[in-house]
Formats: C-alpha cells, sequence, structure tokens
C-alpha cells in the first residue's frame, strides 16, 4: 500500500515530501515578511530599482496585508506552497505587475532568513514578558512568606533550615541568569541578514545599512556567507535560551510534585487545579506541573535535535534547514503556555505554617545550634562535642528559629537586589528601539 | 571476577567509586581554591572569627602554596580525597592549627561552588583568547586573498560567484556572535557564590559582599538556594558557550576537508602537516581538520550530558554533580587546543588561483549577467529570457568578474566592521577588573 | 495579552494545557483500542465478571466501530478528551450499560499501555516493509551496476577503486543490521502489559495470559510494577530502532548529495524530480535528499528527548508521559516516507559510467598494482618501489581494471548472503502470527 | 602563551593532536589485536601469502605476547604511535622479518574494525554476568520480601497498595528487556568485518571466512563498504545496549534516594554504606546511589554523542572515528562498576516493616474495598458510593490486607516465569561458541 503502489500521482507525492509543513509554519511568519518587504520595497526606491508610483501602490499595499494577518484574515491558499508566494500573489492581484517588483535583489534565501530574525525577535519579547509575570509572582511570594520555614534538604536527606521565602526567591534569581542566555540569543537575532541573497551577495547596489536601520535591528550580518550560516545557527542559540528557562520551570515543577506529594506535604492547591479521585479524598495530582516538566524538558531537547540537523553540514543553504522551524515554532507557544501556566497556578499556592514542628525535623537545627556556641564565645570542637553528646543522650532540644543574617540567607533575602538584576537584564534587550523602528516602517506614508 | 569474589576490601571498592576521578581532576581547581580561601579568611576576620596572627600566618601559607600550584609543585597525596582537603593539610602542617581555621562558616558545597566560578572565569578567557587569534588569522586571510574567486555553493550544488575573502571571513564573524554566547556564560560565572554553605546560608555573620569584591565578581548569586542551583546550570550554559565556537569550527574544518579533496581542489597544505602515502602522491589526509571536526561534534554534545544529568533532579545539592567535571574539564583543553591548532594549520593554507576558469563553472556567472542587463536597463524578463537562450544555444560566454559593493559582499567585505565588533565583544568580557582584584589580593600585606 | 488578562476561562485554560494534542494524536490508537477491548472483555467473561448477553453486544459494538476506524469514519467528538472516552461513549450511546462495563477491571494507565503496544506492533510492520521494498531496490542497483566503477574514498581523499555494486550494496546490508535493533523494539512491544491496572495490579482474578493470547503477543510483562515503567522505556527503544534505519538513510543521503555534486557528477536524476533553474541549467538540487537527511536526522534525536524527559523520574505513572507521543508518532510517517521516497527515487537514479577514465584518478590503482606484483612474486618492497619510482617519473600507467575476488569485495559481492540475512532478520519478527491472533480475535463469534 | 609562541616543536604538537588518547585507550585493545592477528596470519598462510615456517613463528610469537597481555605485562611504549604498532614492534624484534608479513592484505582501517568487535564481544559478555549477578540478587530481595507492602504512587501521589516483592521484581524483569536491546549489539558486533581493507577491499584472494570462523564471528561483514560503514554505528548501537541498562540502574538508584529519604523512610543500609554527619544523626548521605545515578545519565548520553560525530559524514573512513573510543571505552567499566556496587549494596539494604499501618496509607486501600464489594456481588455504582461516603463520614476503616493473585501481582509475582524469560535472554547470546573457537585458535599447533 506504499505511495507508488497507489497510482498516486508520483510529481505530488515529491511536492507533499518537499512542502511538509511549511503551509501550517509559515503563517506565523506573515507578519515578519510584510515587514521585511517593507523595507525591502524603500531601499529599492533608494537605490533606484523601483520607481516611486510603484512604492507607492507596493507599500499601501502590504499595509494593508499587516493589517489583515493582525486582524487573523490572513491564510495561505491551497497550491499556494509557502508565506512569501501568498503575500506576492495578494499583492500582486491587487495592485498589478508592481507586486512582483518586490522580489527584486532579494533571494528566497535572505527572505526567509530575514523573516525568521524578525519573528524570533517577536518570540523572545514574549517569551520575556511572560518570564517578567512568573517572577514577579515568584518575588511577591517569596516576600508574603519568608517567615515560613522548610526543610533543607541536601543529597535529599533532611540537613538544615530553609524557607519559602528562600525557595520562591532562588526560583526568581534563576530566571535572571536564564535571560542572560535569552540575551545573547537576541543579540545573535537582532542583527540584519536582508540583502545577502542566496548567501553569496548580489551584483545590485543594495544599501543594506538601510534596511538594518529601518528595520530596527542593531547591526547587519555583515558578511553574506556568514549571513546564510547563521541558519540552523540562530536557531539553536534561541533554542538554548528556551531550554535555560525550561530548565528552571522543568526543576521548580519537580520540587513542586515532589512537596505536594503527602509524605512531604509542604504545599496545595485548590481542588479544582488537581486532579483527584472521589475514594481517595486526599490524591491531588499535580497534573499540571508534570506536563509543564514534561514541556520544559522536551524543550531542553531541541538545541540538541538542531545541532544532529545542522552539523557536519558544509557552509552554503541546503534544505535541510527548513525543517527546523518544525519543533521550534511550537515550542516558542508551549514554553509561553508554561510560563503562564506556572503564574497562574502559583496565584493559588497554599502554603503549609509550622512545617518544623514535626520532630523528625529537629536535628535540621543542629549546626545552628553548634554555630550559636561558637559566636558565644565556645571553641568549636568543644562546641561540636557538646551538641553530639546531647543528640546521643536524647537530651537535644533545638530552639526552633534561625537567626541568618547574611546577604541573600533566611533572614535577609536580598529580593531587592535581585529585582534590580532583573530590571536591568529586562532593559538591556532594548525592546522600544525596535517598536519604535517598526512603528516607523508601518506609519511613513513612503 | 567481581569486585567482591576478588576479597577486595568493601570499603575501598566503595571510596573508589565515589571519589572518582577527583583527585586527578581537582588539580585543576588548586589555584581557585587557594584564590577563594585568601578571600574567605580576610572576610573571617573581617567579622570577628579569625583574628589578626592567624590570618596573617593563614595568608602567608595560602601565598606561599598558590606560588607552589603556579610553579607546577602542588600535587594531592595518596590518601587525600581532593584538593581542598590537601590544601587544608599542607597548610596545618606548615602553619599549624590556624589552617583548620580556613573551613569556618564555609561547607565543602559553597568552596567548591566558588572554584568552579574562579577556575571558568580562567578558562573562558583563555577561549576568548585563543578564539581572538583564531579570527585575527581569519581576517588576515580574508584581506589577502579577497580578490580570489570560489564558487559558491547551495544545495551542494554550484551556485554563484564567491571568494576567499568572503570565505575566510564568514567563519571571523561567526566567532562574533560565538562570544556572545560565551559571554553568557561568563556572566553567569562571574556572580559570587561563597558564603551560600550548604544550599541554606549560615547563622554566622558572614559577609558576602566583601568576598564578592575580593575575587573580582560583578556581582552576588544572592539567594544562597539559588546559588546552590548554580551548579550544573553554570555548567550546561559554559557548555552551550563552548558549543557554539565549536560548531563554527566543525563547520569550517567540514569545508576544508570538502575543498581539499581532489574533486574540488580549492586548497591544500603543505605535505608535513597531512598524511599521505608513498604511492598514493596525491593523498593528502587532512587528519588535523577531521580531528578538529570530531572533537568539536563532541564537545557540541555536552550540554546534553548536562541537561541529562540534571533534569528532573529537586533543589538542593547531589552528589551526582560531581560527575559534570569529567567531561567538562578535558573539552577545555580540547577546544583550546582546536582553536590553536586551527590557527596554526591557517598560517600555512596555499589557496588556488583561478578556480573559477574551469569551463563547469561558467554557469555562476548567468546571475550576475541577467543583473548586469537589468542595471542597464533591459527589463528583467527580457535579460532574463536572453542569458537563458544564449545558455540554450552554447553561445553564453560569461564575464568572469563580480561587480559586488554592497555591504558585505566580495568587493566590500566590511571586514573592519566585523573587527570592530568583535573587538567589542571581547572588550565587554571585562577581564582586565578581574585581573586588577585577584592581583591585589595576592598582593595585599594582610 | 496573557490568558488571565483576557477572562479566559480559567478552568478551559487548565485543561486544554492538559488535554495538549491528545484528541489527534490518539486517533492514531483507535483501533488498537478497540482490539484491547474485544480481548478484555472476553477475558471479564471468562472470569464471570461480564455476562454472556453483555459479552456479545459488547462485542458486537466494538467489531461495528473497529470497521468504522479501517473505513476512516472515526472521529473524536469535540468535548470528548481522548479516545479511549470516545469508544466507551459511542459504545454506550449504541448498546446501553453494557458499555460502561468495558472499564472493569482495567485503568486508563494499562489500557493506555496495551494501545501503545498494538499500536507500535503495527507501525514496525510498515516500517519494515517500507524498508524491505528499498532493500530490494539498493539489491537490484547494486547487481545491475556492479561492473561499473567508483572512485573509493578515505579521508574524503581518492583512495582505492569502488563500484556502484559495492555502494548500493553497503547501504542494503545496512538495513541488515538496522533490523536487528528494530528486532529489539518489536520483542519489548510484543508483550502484554494489560491487566497491570494503575500499575500496581488489580484484586479482581483477571486472567491476563488469556489476553495475551487473544491479542497474539509473544509473552506479559509480568510484574504489574514493570509493566508501567515499560511506558518511556518502549518508546525509547524504539526510536532508537528507527534511528537505526534514519542513521543509514541519513548517509545515503550525503553521499547522494555529494554525488550529484558537479564536482564529483557520479550520478543524477531526471529534472522532474530535482529542482533546478532555467539560467543555471546544470543545477539539480537535490532537494529531496536533503530533506530525507534533515528527517532522518531529527529522528534521531528522538531518543534522547524521549531519555530528557524521563530520566529521573521515580518510578510509578507520571503525566509527563503523555508528551512522548507528540514526536513520536509523527516519526513513524515521517521515516516511513523517506523510506517510500528514497525507493523511488531510486527507480529514477541515472549512474554515470567511465568515471574513472578521468586521469585524476589513475593513482586510485597503484595499491592494485603492488599487490598484482607480489602476487606474482615480486617482493612486496620491491614491488612497491617499482610502482613509487614509476608514479614520480610520471610514466605509471595504471591498468583500470579490478580483479578482487574474495567476499564482499567488487568482483564477488556477495549480494545473495545479504539478501538471505536480510530475508532471516524479516522473518524472525513473527508479524503472521500477530495477524492470524487478531483475524481469529476480530472473527470470533463471542 | 599558545604552543606556537612557545618555540615548541610544531611537528610534535601536531603529532599529539593526531594521537591524542590513542596510546592509553588502545591498551584495551591488545588482546583483541593478536587474535586478530593469529587468525589472519593463519588465513594469509592457508592462501600462499605466508610460508609454514613464517607462519609458525608468527604464531609462536603472538601467543608469547598473548599471555604477556594476559599477565599485564604488555605496554605501549614511548614513541609508539598505536597497539597495532606496538605489537608488530615486538613481534619483529624478537622473530625477524616474519613479524612485518603480518599486516600484508589488510589495512589499518580494518585491523582496528575487528579489533573492535573483538574487544566489544567480551565487553558485553562482562556486562551480562554483571547484569546477571544484579538480576539474581533483586530476584531473591523479591522473594524474601514478597509479604512486605509498600505504597504505590501514581503522579508521586499514594495511590494503591505495592509491595516490596513487586519493587525489586519490577527491576529484575526490566533488565530482562534491556538486554534484547544489547542483544541487538552483540548481533552487530558479532560479524567479521577482516578483509575489508580500507573499506574498498583488497586484491589478494583473502578467504574471509575462514577468519570469521576462527574468531568465533557468526557471520561476515559481507559487502567491504558496508564494513567500514560499521564504524561509528557499531558503537552507537551498542552505547544504546548500555544505556538501556543505565537507564534502569538509574531509575532505581531515583527510588532509592527517595525511599532513603526521611520523608519516606522505607529503606536503609548500614552506616559504613553512606555517608553520615556526627551531629546530624539520622542524615544517611546516599552518596553511591547518586552517583550510580550520575554515571548512568552519562551513559545514557554517549548514543547521542555518536551520533554528533558521526551524522552527515559522507562513506568511507574518516579520521573523526579514532575519538568515539575515548568516551566510550570508559563506560564499559563505569556501567560495570555501577551494576557491581548497585548488587552490593543490595546485600546490606534494610526494609522498614509495617510501612502501611501509618494513617497516611489508610486511602490506598479504598479501590480494594470497592472491588472486594463488587465481586461479593455489590454493584459496582453502590459499592463506590457507600465507600466513598465511608471516607467522607471519617468511618472508612480498611482491611490492611491485599489479595492480589493475577499474574505479575503482589499475590503472584511470576519470578520463575521473569526468571527464564532472564535465562533464555543469556542464553541466546551463546557466548560458549564464541570461547570455544578462541581457545581452539589460541591451542592450535599451526
Amino acid at each position: 500500500m506504499k505511495i507508488w503502489q497507489k497510482n498516486t500521482d508520483v510529481n505530488s507525492f515529491v511536492e507533499a515530501f518537499t512542502v511538509g509543513n511549511d503551509r501550517v509554519l509559515d503563517l506565523e511568519l506573515a507578519s515578519a515578511d510584510i515587514l521585511g518587504s517593507l523595507a525591502h520595497t524603500r531601499m529599492l526606491h533608494h537605490i533606484g530599482l523601483l520607481d516611486s508610483t510603484d512604492l507607492a501602490s507596493v507599500q499601501a499595499g502590504l499595509k494593508a496585508l499587516y493589517r489583515e494577518v493582525e486582524a487573523g484574515l490572513f491564510v495561505i491558499e491551497d497550491g499556494v506552497e509557502d508565506v512569501h508566494s501568498q503575500v506576492e500573489l495578494l499583492l500582486t492581484k491587487r495592485i498589478g505587475e508592481a507586486g512582483k517588483k518586490i522580489h527584486s535583489g532579494r533571494s528566497r534565501n535572505d527572505q526567509v532568513l530575514v523573516d525568521l530574525k524578525l519573528f524570533f525577535r517577536v518570540e523572545i519579547e514574549s517569551l520575556v514578558k511572560s518570564t517578567q509575570a512568573l517572577f514577579d509572582r515568584l518575588m511577591a511570594l517569596s516576600e508574603q512568606h519568608k517567615a515560613v520555614l522548610l526543610p533543607g534538604y541536601t543529597h535529599l536527606q533532611i540537613a538544615m533550615p530553609s524557607s519559602f521565602g528562600l525557595w520562591f526567591g532562588a526560583y526568581a534569581e534563576s530566571l535572571v541568569d536564564d535571560l542572560a542566555v535569552l540575551q545573547a540569543a537576541w543579540k545573535v537575532c537582532n542583527k540584519n541578514p536582508l540583502g545577502s541573497a542566496a548567501g553569496y551577495g548580489s551584483s545590485f547596489p543594495l544599501n543594506r545599512r538601510m534596511t538594518t536601520e529601518l528595520l530596527g535591528f542593531d547591526d547587519l550580518n555583515y558578511n553574506v556567507v556568514y549571513a546564510q550560516m547563521g541558519r540552523g545557527k540562530t536557531e539553536r542559540i534561541l533554542a538554548q535560551g528556551m531550554s535555560a528557562i525550561a530548565a528552571t520551570l522543568a526543576r521548580f515543577a519537580m520540587d513542586v510534585c515532589l512537596y505536594i506529594n503527602q509524605n512531604f506535604g509542604f504545599i496545595s492547591f485548590p481542588d479544582h487545579l488537581t486532579t483527584g479521585s472521589s475514594i481517595m479524598p486526599h490524591k491531588k495530582n499535580p497534573d499540571v506541573f508534570e506536563l509543564v516538566r514534561g514541556r520544559c524538558n522536551k524543550i531542553q531537547a531541541l538545541p540538541n535535535e538542531i545541532a544532529l540537523m545542522t552539523t557536519n553540514l558544509p557552509s552554503g543553504y541546503h534544505r535541510d534547514l527548513q525543517l527546523l522551524k518544525e519543533n521550534l515554532f511550537p515550542a516558542f507557544r508551549s514554553l509561553n503556555e508554561c510560563l503562564e501556566i506556572t503564574t497562574f497556578m502559583l496565584e493559588h499556592i497554599r502554603i503549609k505554617e509550622g512545617i518544623l514542628d514535626d520532630p523528625k525535623y529537629d536535628y535540621l537545627f543542629s549546626v545552628e545550634v553548634v554555630n550559636d556556641e561558637v559566636l558565644k564565645g565556645v571553641p568549636f570542637r568543644e562546641a561540636y562535642r557538646n551538641i553530639g553528646l546531647a543528640i546521643e543522650a536524647g537530651t537535644f532540644k533545638p530552639q526552633k528559629a534561625v537567626n541568618h543574617t547574611h546577604e541573600g540567607s533566611i533572614g535577609n533575602l536580598c529580593n531587592s537586589e535581585i529585582r534590580q538584576a532583573f530590571g536591568q537584564a529586562v532593559g538591556s534587550f532594548g525592546f522600544d528601539r525596535v517598536h519604535e523602528a517598526l512603528s516607523k516602517l508601518l506609519a511613513d506614508s513612503q
């Protein structure tokens, strides 16, 4: 029952194989594609390859299309291969021959490159915003519950006193470092490949600095061979940035699944946010967090997939690169949803107080007690021996209060410093400069 | 012939299993460990936990040890578990009881954390320097051979004219973006975890800002739970930074292996740098580049290995983390060697001129000729049809010169812009601030 | 514009998040789910938990549904969570209360486990068939072109004479070993997990051997905790089996892309199977093979993704496992298509004859000539020196014929032995035993 | 301070780079290399390329060397590149010119290929033996503790009654399926590549079936191009087989770390097998299991590393392949040690009885009680409602006994069936046939 046994039209089999999922995935690129064309055609006019009349009708036509995309009205029609063809087709249908001129001085290769970078910028910004929301939630919880103690584990063994303030705050601070990786991706994305043509440049006197400015890029991918080489590489660095956030979320989800387990019992969620069983009333399956963990582990596998698909390919475009979209594009939505749903769940988390009243946690405080003695002047070895003997004799009575004062400890969380670091990280992306450029590009009456 | 059938001492089996390769790998951490202790003990003195006499002898003892490490005289003795124990042991042997006090207010966990970060900073700087040398070499070659044309391939099919200027320059510019990823790793590494103790802080009134400044860190890992969570995460981000460079090198090595192949024949190396055969005189095996490619692909597998070893572990220290050193530490040396040997080989690369004289490359120029006509005013469709007909009739005679003038193209490589971008990237690490702090730490007569 | 800022119904957000793509992916499991229920209900009747009347109506209802699935008429309705619910819903709608009884003595967990294994068996068989078709094609080409010589490369340097007979035959034999890995997956899949309930068994007196026999499984997953642990593990081993085939295809595709390149020029395809350009007439982009390579590299990333998603999870069901379907299910179709299209392309491949007439391949024969001398009695060193001197003097004239006679060499390909090994590998799966059991299960008038 | 700034001899830098770790790693191949030469030279004699006198002295010399290797006396001397050169060097030193003849009709490539396969066979057998020991231990524990109940978790939530019998038995049965993957590796390894020369065969009339029989291989890698292509592929399939076992061990280690945690407290180990703290007397760090988990996760990363290093390389030997040894060879020892130490630890594991007496586990039995009612004739819905009401009213009193009787459940573990399946799996490797062949090869007085 194989394809050629079915009298199937061979060409349509080959075509279906080569087009793949592009018609669906490319929809995501529609806005980016139009923005790229808006800039490209203004540049063509600037260098004398498009006259003013054509430019005016092209710009008007593209802007109308852009509004349709924003309104969710844009589709890729049957029989049209990809988003680039659809845009050209519609444009030409509406404004006539001028619509075909938008492809001068451009190759499908650099068009895709610039579309991807414009699209990635949007996705990165969206991820940063979702990350910000989660960060704020974690910080708020850290402040709110800073006085509630938790057992701290090493080797998954009860070890030292910790607190909900520390626990929530730790994941917030983790997001600060994650943004550093995402910033690397942003830097790599925020350079203009347009004008590199098929990866070897063009004999047209393109003005690549002009499109760079119009599209709000920080800089150019100068070398045209490198601009093409950025495909795959950009995706991988971006996937690494996403993986950084995903790793933080996955670990947090693991903690949640452990802490909601009845042997720990440190936290809980309202019934409608967990899955239960009417005859196992204490069963509160943390499905949401298990799926956050699973999705985030899947995202963590992405950079390696991209590496496997691109390594050992010589320089120059290869069609393999088209397939990089397939798992990367859905990952944006997936990670965003994970960030959103975690933030949402944390609106409803319930914290157990008095956990350390349980005598099984008494020994948590033994190191504290030794240190206290030392600070009071008792030599360390003597203090240590005293406590050890008391524990052995069963007379050890911990005073279950902690007096940690140094930076980042239970009594001094430094949340404002962490907040500041996060703010600086977000600020350094410079999303506003991009918005400004694009607004101008869309608004200019060219 | 299994272990317990051999009357082997069970404890020594367990001990050997748990110690693993630490005694070898830890040697790399010796300088870092001493620097950490120099800062830690000055802080202990500052907060009143170490008196001035003890401080003086500890500082002198540690500095002497530091000089021994630099001189290659430091070893981890048999029966000593790791570098930290060895340092304490030697110190105590030499200066007496005071040597034991350096561990107050510190846990093995945060000691390892700070050692790793100090060590990683050194390794990152070393990689940046090796990358700079390769970058300079590539730039020089790009300039030197900018007029020598190459065929450019898409789909590995002969497509458009390229040049050695573009080819070398592309890999140089690739290194600029690679540094962005390595900078993310640097940022994550350049924060101080010392004082986080076992991951839950301490009841001693530690001054973590002081050690941060003494060790030249940019900032603290504030939250102590996060400081511990940085283990594994730091390694992964660092491995990603290394992978970025490795991916560039691996692709370059692939190109070299292809271009030195006799069917391409674009480049060659002197005989003593390739492996040949006396009866196959044209066989010039590019072993060095094959090994660069293989090593770099291996390095690209590292981030995934680290992800597999750390994902789904709940927060808090786990002994698994010890094993992260095993493949990461040798990767530093391996990547450095790849950078060095590539730079070295490029001192000797030989470029073939006149490649495009071969008629098989004639069609490379067909797009050029069409564009030329268009620039002269011939409508595109007409120009295209004319050239197509000429090709069909066998009368197409390309004028084998390219006139690419836009940014990043054959005639306008923008190498100075690329050079500037690289310089900025290197400058933003701020290695000097680190050197200054550490010099001061070692010099101060405390 | 985040979800909770949109007044979206929170529950529907959580529900959408947890259901994920299941409604689409589960369609693939419909036949398997019905087969599992056919067997399960016969067993329930056998142990007295379902009376004969109910059994009869359940069996008739399920068989009708099975026919609808086969006819492509089965859908999962809006608001229905998964395939299992849809089957029960339809059944109950049609046959009344008895439809609800099919879930007795079964948990959703073991139902999914058995569905997956039944589904995987079908997919493995389909892959084996597609592999057989490709194998046959490669063998036919190997025989057909066994006399046509090719240069053989080591280090991608021209090294020794090879042949199209060897080249095609090598990939055929590679598939024999690939089947060994797929057989491991088959063995793991062909054991019955049904009856393990939620992973801890049941207090009902289930007869698991009976369902094992009815469903044509080779054996049981005995231990119920292990049966559950097989989730994730089965998928990974299956993905490894697919990766084995994918790795063979990817390498073959790389060879094709190289050999179709104009610098090699060993093979070609008709124009309608490559992508060309009217003004670059010799450009024949091998898009199909680039996409085969890309898809197969993506499949090779799957086992690692599964490892990342499942490692470090303690035993027992976790919801993360649901997500394993997302990339695995499409991979079956993708690999099948890669096998089919490669087979199809190979119906049309064109072989260049006389490649080695080009003098650049002369030195290929130097080793042959030395060996010939040795076989004629000339001491090796002397023969070697003679040829070396002739080459140096430019008087070396290879007789471009090869006389390789040993097993597996140019003159003695052993294709019949390879064919036999492949046949044995296919035979050892035992698909017929499975077909027989399932036919009986569907036919029995229970 | 880079290499070329140090006046280092360039050639020695290149040489060191290309030799890499081969001199250390190759030591593992010494026995295999000698066995290969024993077979190869007998074949050379058989086809008339080695006279009887030379054969006799070569065989005697090689057998003497083999005994030295076995006795641990063999070393690779400074300045000798690899094990193959060392063997030839020693042989020639001892028996004269005849020693040099062992390389006739063989290339370094197929010599390495056969060495690796012979070595891998030994390592696979060793792993199977270690796996057998662990399997036996797990089975014994399953039997011994079959009556001791455990809580069973789903979603890491308390769900259903389980038992130590089930828990230990599950991991034993997991090893049965793991062996299926290792068998695939064995099949791939147990075919003879010798005689494929540099990957394109030889003009000598080699008798490859003869060496196949002498070395106890099941069959040949027929096609010589495929024989070479097996490099990398064999390693990957082998690494997958190791990963299967590693995944089982890693999950078991995760369970152990959880169950030894004080919030669970299901198992413990004697103090000398865990790491404790004198003032935290209940701290029993499971370092051994954390390291088993970490090592096994590292092994699980191996197949992907190999894929990254070999994908997209065209057919034919590439020097990259040399590097595959670096992480694979140590993995054999590491996995063996993990198996051994887990077996050893399980000699000392202590099981907590009466876990389910704790009222927090009461609801575990709710499903049991419902099922019991059903089996007594109460309609399911009524039984379910009754229990639900009792739980709500706080009057639910579980009878904490389980009556699971079906195959693989608490009361009917089917351990003998599992044992039989394991035995069959081990038997199917056919190690004895290999031993016999090799004994004969070493014993024959040629």
